[in-house]
């Protein structure tokens, strides 16, 4: 994946209540449970310790109340990790707000880059 | 002015180049600036300090390549400051995209606070 906190444009961060708040680490680093099965690589995708990524994870559960990630502990699938029914709710919301707010931006965006030196459009 | 930092809703960090970013501290100070007349004012007022914010205006006056606050040094206006016409553009492109993709995303916002445990709609 490429790293969208990296690529130019609009990041969200999306504060629920104030001290509760999603932003496109947080999503990333969703995305990449989901596409690698696992907390370990989807931390190092992101050039993010374990203990990094458990801690973002354990306060995405603590926030909304009830697991966004769950891990499958022993036999084959040892160490396996997805998203819940909840997780993928939260992963496609947010994504769906990011579009929705590039798409708004879009004029706005294009006139604050016209304000920087030497930026070819 | 209340912190717009500090209340719920989307936060919007502009990405323009991979090193040229403008978030909501950098709009809130130069909405600070214009509003107090004074530097070491809006800096107070945001709870940075005077270096904090200097340090961010000399940022954003290097990214665009001209000045976004200009200072008047001397005489009856010692240590006045203001926004230069780029800097009162900037400020206000972003609070259009503020609003507008406030506005865009509405829906999904109402749908992941729907989420949260024990949050009254």
């Amino acid at each position: 994946m490429k790293p969208r906190n990296r690529t130019t444009g609009a990041r969200l961060r999306i504060v629920l209540e104030p001290e509760i708040a999603l932003g496109p680490g947080k999503a990333d680093l969703l995305e990449e449970i989901e596409q690698t099965g696992s907390i370990a690589a989807a931390g190092r995708a992101m050039g993010m310790s374990y203990k990094r990524a458990w801690s973002l994870i354990e306060e995405m559960n603590v926030d909304f109340g009830t697991p966004l990630v769950h891990t499958t502990k022993g036999g084959k699938s040892y160490g396996g990790a997805g998203l819940t029914p909840t997780g993928k709710k939260v992963l496609t919301l947010y994504r769906r707000m990011e579009d929705k707010a590039g798409d708004a931006i879009r004029g706005e965006l294009k006139a604050l880059r016209k304000l920087l030196p030497d930026i070819a459009d």
